[in-house]
């Protein structure tokens, strides 16, 4: 997606220990303008899918996730990372490991929230190793759920979390994939 | 907003401990259509106002504030709960104590989002006690910017956040105010 290519390279800021800040318009300052042509994007990729239901995780999914459901006409399911007093009943679970917290924390979703009869399209703002978005799809094959695919913004193509969850035979659909980048070098897309 | 109250009757559960759970249409799963609607009437009732930019706190604020930031024509900004590697350099923070989690956690906007020319509009899924709008707008007034005021869906009446707020001289918007709420009674609103 060029017009996304185009606002990492102008926006996006390289910083050491392959860090990407793009927080000036997609998850700190969130430029809604853009949101929406991203949305308009994965409704065009997944355009020949049923989709009745879209899932992401707190928080920075959700905003991208919001304005996506608009062009597809289904609700939004948010995965939560910590257990409040507020979710009670049964909840399907997974473990993640962040990278960016250096910690491992559960993710929950209500079982209210995702049926067997759901056709469920993940949205999140970033793919890199796939901790994430593999808890995501544990989640749903919990629910006997089915999985459309994935639709992601930013994917680091030189961490393996893209090859993982495609070699397991899911669509994933990243709009800007990097294959390098560094403070010197700059960031380097895949065609 | 009579919409949203006959939605609140028909699907939101009330627990023991002053709980509503509203957690099939507004803060875990989330109605789009319905957030559309809330979109529109936050406009309609702020339009007198010149807005630049809307303000949020994650988890559950994030998506209403971004479909509704489409009727402003805005970008949103997230108060994160913890600090992130990604968020380095100045930050503005603020603290909150949380009635859902039962302890006090730190709230941080970076300073690049928040700018002295800034009129800000505050967007958020509850007022309850008013923890979390007091530091949003703690964080507002250490960026020297403006309150235009602040959009609430849901306000709990019978505690004291919305009267602290609005006797603080800021103007909020709540488009359904319970004024009681029991297990047996059912839900009251404020006419």
């Amino acid at each position: 997606m060029q017009l996304l290519k185009d606002r990492i390279v102008k926006d996006g800021k390289v910083r050491s220990g392959n860090v990407l800040k793009v927080d000036s318009f997609l998850n700190h300052q969130l430029d809604i303008t853009l949101f929406g042509e991203i949305g308009k994007e994965f409704k065009r990729r997944f355009a020949d899918q049923t989709v009745t239901k879209i899932l992401t995780i707190e928080a920075s999914g959700i905003g991208i996730a919001c304005i996506a459901a608009q062009y597809f006409n289904v609700p939004v399911v948010f995965a939560k990372k910590n257990q409040t007093k507020n979710i009670a009943g049964d909840v399907y679970t997974s473990q993640v490991e962040s990278y960016t917290h250096g910690r491992i924390y559960d993710i929950i979703v209500s079982k209210d929230f995702l049926k067997p009869e759901d056709k469920i399209l993940l949205i999140d703002d970033f793919l890199a190793n796939g901790a994430a978005l593999i808890g995501l799809i544990n989640l749903i094959k919990d629910a006997g759920a089915t999985l459309v695919g994935a639709g992601i913004v930013i994917e680091k193509g030189f961490q393996d979390g893209g090859k993982l969850v495609r070699d397991s035979g899911v669509r994933v659909e990243s709009l800007a994939i990097i294959d390098s980048m560094g403070t010197d070098t700059g960031i380097v897309f895949r065609d």
